[in-house]
């Protein structure tokens, strides 16, 4: 296979790791809405969802796969024939069909889901995949729980599999468990140590159970993972899955790891939006990269610097996420210099002892209304003027 | 100073860095109603306010200080005699007073913040530290945005103002910026070279903007640090400050570390919950640790995996963070409300059809078994998603 060993190829499951999540379920024609406008965002790969479910989710996979052309549409199964062979008749009407299987990798899963043994369950594993390889050539495998696996299992597991006909492993963090340098040397080990790693791609799906998702998949990528499988808000099971929007502004915003996607970031604030309506989930204003207040300045300190160099204060251009524009709140903990800023903005030139003596009555005022919007400064200037 | 190497402090910012967010504001009764609580939470420090910022907050930190005497009181002011006076003023009932003062370290922040030289800004940072130390023991010292600071010139800073008297040395990343990697380094670089070093606590205090906070703050942790600044929910100043409740459940999870903190971890979901109504932050369900979904399995492939062994999707017990149990409210006797009460306290939004379905299930199973608890909603749930 050909690759430009810096493109990191981008896997959504909001379709389909997202839409399980209770509440959040879609009708077809809203997959097909939110399908699109992934198509334009730029992902490489949809997981449109686990056809062997339910009669309802068959017909989404197929649905979206007419719908839209340019992305791999990826289907997810067990390690069965008959969930492999709902996802190949899923994907029939697919330009670029993609079929995902695994199973478990830990020993908690092997014994304590499958009862189990490890020979057992890598023999599964590579009957899945070369079941799969008959009828589609694009095959990923997931070695579920791979987070709390052991490394060398896990190894001879990838290995088999790629030998198998996998074109990209998928290496989970399932249940969200590992710290960035644990997860990041799980992949280097792969990497050093899986003897055809480079006939695959490998990619990292993480769950944000601690926090950790997003640095757990870019410490995957600085160890030679090239897929990132997530969400947009990072819905999904339990705390969710790694929001696509901070992995890809992360690469963008630390040129020198020298990593590119092919999504255009200025969506990410409409569809974010899109997604939190159609699947009821609300984004906390405090969310990284599409939360309202994301690029809000509030602190005194903060405003007067940022009114100075917005670099003071701001990493990212909220243009380049879509966002509005970055806003400046009037609060009680604002500085003197927001206070004039807003005030020219409203056409009132204050001398610096104008400007003291209303910002003291403006300080009176925010300890009390909390929010101070345009009306309240022209009833400041006016209490002032009338003096 | 005699510390336990392994024991971390928890320094808490929620009324600060927290409140100063717009639409956050709290009256001083709710401030003390928060402090008393984070003082049950076991944190070390609270930071009261910003004296010198408005009246309003002046009078918070002197009601903060005189309501709670577990943890150290803490104020924020910058770089400015008139600051650390409020400053001092305002602890002057408190037990355990500290005075957390600062200045920018990167050379953007020096340049175009305060249009001054590395050398200049070198002396403002000795000097406030100086004259707070004349009136206070306890000097906590923050070299603002520090993530993007030169590591050589942070470390004179450093080594600067402990030499003045600073105790605690506050490297926080202002605006979100560092990889985890980057930021251990840092941290690591100032342990090794900072002379002076053992005779301070670093800090570390991160922003999340690249949805990377709690990660960064681990990433210090393993590198020295052994001060988190944080806040209840990851609320504060744009994409917030890092969730205490994530890089607490962390250190529980990873016990590899070898550290720990005093906090007791079964408050964190009451405490959520009051935070985020008091501040009228809505927590998203897939937050983690504190949201109404974190410990919510929903998918068919889980659920049998689940039902067989729990540790098999579930890295946190949800009574380990105070997630409430239902086992004492239902019975065969509940009603239908109670039922949905208590889905959606645990994550599951259902239509009416859908209830009626359930709860047609839950009398049955109610019936055999009596106290039905959350484990038990969770398989009717799991039980109704793949049928």
């Amino acid at each position: 296979m050909l690759h430009d060993p810096n493109r990191v190829y981008v896997f959504d499951t909001t379709l389909r790791d997202g839409e399980q999540v209770p509440g959040c379920q879609l009708t077809t024609p809203e997959k097909i809405e939110i399908a699109r406008e992934l198509e334009l965002l730029g992902v490489d790969i949809i997981e449109a969802g686990f056809p062997a479910s339910s009669p309802g989710d068959f017909q989404s996979v197929v649905e979206i796969a007419k719908a839209v052309s340019e992305p791999t549409i990826c289907a997810l199964t067990r390690a069965h024939e008959k969930d492999i062979d709902a996802a190949v008749e899923a994907l029939k009407y697919a330009k670029r069909p993609r079929i995902h299987t695994g199973i478990g990798s830990s020993d908690m899963h092997i014994k304590t889901k499958f009862n189990s043994t490890r020979e057992e369950i890598l023999e599964r594993a590579v009957a899945a995949v070369k079941y799969a390889k008959k009828s589609v050539e694009d095959i990923e495998f997931y070695a579920e729980d791979a987070g709390r696996a052991d490394v060398v299992y896990l190894a001879q597991m990838v290995e088999a599999v790629i030998a198998a006909g996998a074109t990209v492993v998928n290496i989970p963090d399932t249940n969200g468990y590992c710290l960035p340098d644990q997860y990041g040397n799980k992949i280097k080990f792969l990497k050093e140590h899986v003897k055809n790693i480079d006939k695959a791609i490998i990619s990292v799906h993480c769950h944000n159970d601690l926090g950790l998702a997003t640095a757990n998949s870019i410490a995957g990528l600085q160890n030679g993972a090239r897929q990132i499988e997530g969400t947009i808000n990072g819905i999904g099971e339990r705390a969710g899955n790694t929001s696509i929007e901070e992995v890809v502004m992360v690469l963008k915003t630390h040129q020198t790891l020298g990593l590119y996607t092919n999504i255009n970031s200025k969506m990410f604030y409409e569809l974010s939006r899109m997604v939190s309506t159609q699947m009821r989930m609300i984004v906390q204003p405090n969310k990284a990269i599409v939360g309202a207040n994301a690029f809000a300045h509030s602190s005194g300190i903060h405003q007067d610097g940022f009114l100075k160099n917005r670099e003071n204060y701001e990493i990212i251009r909220p243009e380049d996420v879509g966002f509005p524009s970055a806003s400046i709140v009037l609060t009680a903990r604002s500085g003197r210099h927001a206070l004039k800023f807003h005030l020219e903005r409203l056409g009132y030139n204050l001398s610096k002892e104008e400007l003291a003596d209303v910002y003291a009555k403006f300080l009176t005022l925010a300890d009390i209304k909390l929010d101070i919007n345009d009306d309240d400064l022209r009833g400041l200037m006016l209490a002032q003027l009338v003096k």
